[in-house]
């Protein structure tokens, strides 16, 4: 029987792992890392996971750190069936395994940059707005042609793959005020994937995960805080 | 038999791939795709890769994309003898998978932005610089402690998480600046993967990779080119 501690917060890439273990059924007790207070550096939490950041999980006394590593981990160890990946050594499996990593190095590292610099960087640049933005944006229209040719993105079902690459686009309206109508395939398969249960489940993991009021009210004031600033760097 | 096709260009992620395929002493052909030239955007490529970037592989039909998913792909196929990785589901499997996430999410996105910042930018920001040069340099505090403890990063064998992080490590003093003597044990590892030959063979592919000379000369312009500017963001 599974023996899983989950140490989370909630952010997209804690997230990841909260919905995983939820879309799989497994019983786990979630620990709160707060990283406002920076719980994530103290000695303990770093046997767990030595680069200080959520998530992380104990499953009896193996540590996993990075939440990709957590989900294949969960899924190659308790999802024999299938439930959200595909078996190794499959096609599907090879695409999964693609465009999971597409978000671990991609979509997940860029947004969070457009994130830091609109929301709650101590400068304003605008090169770096711009730069990040427009990756974001350029990463959702590779994922808008890719689910216009199938339903998900490693194929038929939904698995991994989109929960990762899930997390990411559900915050974007609030946090960078990115309309995605505008990839139309994207905006159905956000719309298909919220109503998943083991979705719902996992986005209100820890228990004092910020409601979506409170982080629109949070980022009102950061996005404020950035418009106030002047941005003069130089431009060649 | 494999029949492998590597798309590439001399960049870390491309090494990534060139260097598994080395070390595992598979055949295969590479084929070089000038990002300069912007080649990774043509319409024939975007099949084999949808993000438009290299790495890809092509085995037989089978596509892979991103370094990561490439190395995994690689080694779950045809590392049987565990030459570079350790054998799924053990405790040794876990501890590769979670430090090759870290460099796939963790310092390739976050030392590429510091390569951005300092070389190739179209604009000065100390607080961008500042930002990623400050994040690079914690991620090899990471690096150092674990081998302080471990002779490589997931425990007594070199596998695909060191030469994850090995690219962009043997970068840093080059287009960087970086003097990664600060951190002995990192060193020490540096200089000790640096002589083995699967390395050195990879990271001659593609065979018009930029030479040590030529790449010391560009990033001395792109440089040069950064400090000219005048930085005047504004900071809180």
């Amino acid at each position: 029987m599974a023996d899983i501690t989950l140490y989370t917060f909630g952010t997209p890439n804690g997230f990841k792992a909260s919905i995983t273990l939820e879309e799989l059924g497994l019983p786990y007790k979630a620990v709160e890392i707060d990283i406002l207070k920076k719980e994530q550096k103290q000695d303990w939490y770093l046997k767990i996971n030595p680069n200080g950041a959520i998530p992380a999980i104990l499953d009896g006394n193996q540590r996993v750190f990075e939440s990709g590593a957590i989900m294949l981990y969960l899924t190659q160890k308790y999802d024999a069936e299938g439930k959200i990946s595909y078996a190794p050594g499959t096609p599907e499996y090879t695409e999964q395994l693609s465009w999971l990593m597409l978000q671990v190095g991609g979509l997940g590292p860029m947004q969070s940059q457009a994130h830091h610099f609109r929301v709650f960087a101590n400068a304003r640049s605008e090169y770096a707005i711009e730069r990040y933005y427009n990756e974001t944006k350029r990463l959702y229209s590779v994922l808008d042609s890719r689910l216009k040719e199938s339903p998900y993105l490693a194929g038929d079902k939904y698995t991994i793959a989109d929960i990762a690459h899930f997390v990411w686009t559900t915050v974007a309206p609030t946090i960078l005020e990115i309309d995605i109508s505008e990839w139309p395939a994207l905006k159905e398969w956000v719309e298909r994937i919220k109503q998943r249960e083991g979705m719902k489940k996992g986005l209100g993991v820890p228990k004092s995960a910020f409601g979506a009021e409170e982080i629109a009210e949070r980022v009102k004031k950061g996005r404020a805080r950035i418009d106030a600033m002047t941005n003069t760097e130089s431009q060649v």
